[in-house]
């Protein structure tokens, strides 16, 4: 029995459930007594109505975060305990790496703890395929599970993200625009924000002028960190004969790895290289020139993911999904935009 | 009453109250009964002991962190909560930011929680003032305390760390053993081990051949990522006549600071300026030449300091304080040892 049957059996919202369980004066007294109905049928309190039945919660979340110690994860982490704590709630934190089992034991593992909620810091915990979500599916028959940078359309699942899919879409466009014809789209990850950027990408590229040649796009599979192992894959492309003049990355470490690769083949940038990161990191500024990049307002993200949450927690209705929009941020890897094309950048 | 208060009462050391708890078998039938006898009197049975009395625990390990988002502490929180998560073990995550008093109230919290054990990760945690380290004697009196790269001499707390006092000295001298002569130390921070790597520096530079001249060290306040801020720093110390040809610096992010700093003022690196960072992370990758780095073994470190926790939980007898030898990554800059230095440089 879980919060998603009693609204079924009861055939009302998961807010309402939850709102009655408040006892929040927004719902007909009929409506009231017809959940309370159900659960009295059923005999049992999930969990997740401890703290609305008045009972005591263990005021914890869950996290769980692929990698921790990665630069924009781990601002994630940060960003989302501070907003946790000022609303004196504590924070589990569960690293589970980037296998998908690993990833289904450790929310089995947060439900056990009888937390009040669970958080999905990054979109590496979507899948493309629906089955390897369901295991966001169970857990969230139990407690709300909140998703950062990615969506799917589950019961009591709650997404909020930024626009990666238009971001990606404008800085094609922008790099484009500036005169740079054959861009690489370098990436490392076939999560859901990673296929919404590389959907943009390829958006971009695909209504350009050259639009006969088909985009180039190279999946780059080593250690995330490892930077030099990035530069000797973008060698390896040039190599095999590929041609590219620019390069549009996934992350900033991507991005820097292209810097890298541009000033050891000896092309001077901007002028005959551009490369554009994402994530807006520290990363940008480590690099000469400085690193454009997208700044995908994290912090922002962060702050209304937990909004939401304790939001449904207090039986508001919330909204199920909500986005923001990312930005680019303009510095030495790009060239400045002809005149013409300036007005138009906020398409 | 505390762990602290019970092996005074029976005059034991605390790990011989611990091993009668867990039924060691390598306590005297004597000893044994006389902390029993204790406990009895006073009626109390601390959280500390619920596992070796048999009671159920949280088996929960608090780590505190001033900012989990910072690089180097970001990988400490990683590497600690998958070890202690192979254990079996929770994580429960406090990011306290840098003021005392947060501090403080951070420890008493996990405290209430229930924790088993606690962690601080970063040697920012410890303090100069001997009453700025009550917080961690209070909380050492209830559950085991262990400091990552700091050490107090306090019961109950636990110390795993690197020798940052040797790493700098080595650094300083092999920068100084290259021809630089005028290092500028570049520092962020006054914990624990910063103060260690200063007196390292200076130590160095005291006893190199102009040890008339008083070593060049520079604080800097600002924010502990923007680098622009860090460049500007080192432009008004040059600005106000201080020369230097090389940069010895707290951590890579000062150190990548340095880097930028040389740049822009069109110095040649290594042949006219030198630098050397510290956590050899991947910050050391990202600027051109590559940064010469000192590697303090953060993951070693971790894994020592949970298996010393672990050992402590089962009532072993544990060593107070470990301490890790650092290592000097040579790269791009800072100048190859002349062949007579090379063979000096494990001092």
């Amino acid at each position: 029995m879980t919060i998603y049957d009693i609204s079924e059996k009861a055939g009302v919202s998961i807010a309402t459930v939850s709102r009655v369980l408040n006892g929040s004066q927004s719902v007909s007294v009929r409506t009231r007594q017809k959940v309370l109905d159900v659960i009295e049928q059923c005999g049992y309190t999930p969990n997740a109505f401890a703290r609305g039945l008045g009972l005591n919660t263990m005021k914890t979340i869950g996290i769980m975060c692929a990698d921790s110690s990665d630069l924009y994860l781990a601002k994630a982490v940060y960003h989302i305990e501070q907003k946790l704590r000022s609303h004196g709630y504590d924070t589990l934190l569960c690293c589970t790496g980037y296998e998908l089992d690993a990833k289904a034991d450790s929310m089995n593992l947060l439900i056990t703890k009888k937390v009040d909620g669970i958080i999905l810091a990054g979109s590496n915990f979507v899948y493309e395929k629906e089955q390897d979500n369901r295991y966001i599916a169970e857990a969230a028959a139990q407690v709300p599970v909140m998703v950062l940078n990615a969506a799917i359309d589950t019961p009591n699942v709650y997404s909020v993200m930024s626009d990666d899919y238009t971001s990606m879409y404008k800085a094609a466009k922008e790099m484009l625009s500036g005169g740079t014809e054959d861009i690489l789209y370098f990436y490392n990850s076939t999560s859901y924000s990673s296929m919404k950027k590389l959907s943009g990408f390829r958006a971009a590229v695909e209504e350009s002028v050259r639009a006969d040649s088909a985009p180039l796009i190279e999946y780059y599979q080593g250690a995330h960190e490892d930077i030099h192992a990035m530069v000797r894959h973008l060698r390896a492309v040039h190599d095999r004969g590929c041609r590219f003049q620019g390069v549009i990355a996934a992350d900033d470490t991507l991005g820097l790895a292209a810097v890298k690769y541009a000033s050891e083949m000896g092309y001077r940038i901007p002028e005959e290289f551009c490369v554009i990161g994402y994530n807006n990191s520290m990363l940008a500024y480590c690099c000469e020139p400085e690193l454009t990049s997208i700044d995908n307002k994290l912090e922002t993200l962060c702050e209304h993911l937990v909004a939401t949450l304790f939001g449904i927690l207090d039986g508001k209705e919330m909204p199920k999904k909500t986005v923001f929009s990312g930005e680019v941020i303009r510095r030495g890897t790009t060239r400045s935009l002809p005149p013409d094309t300036e007005q138009k950048k906020s398409i």
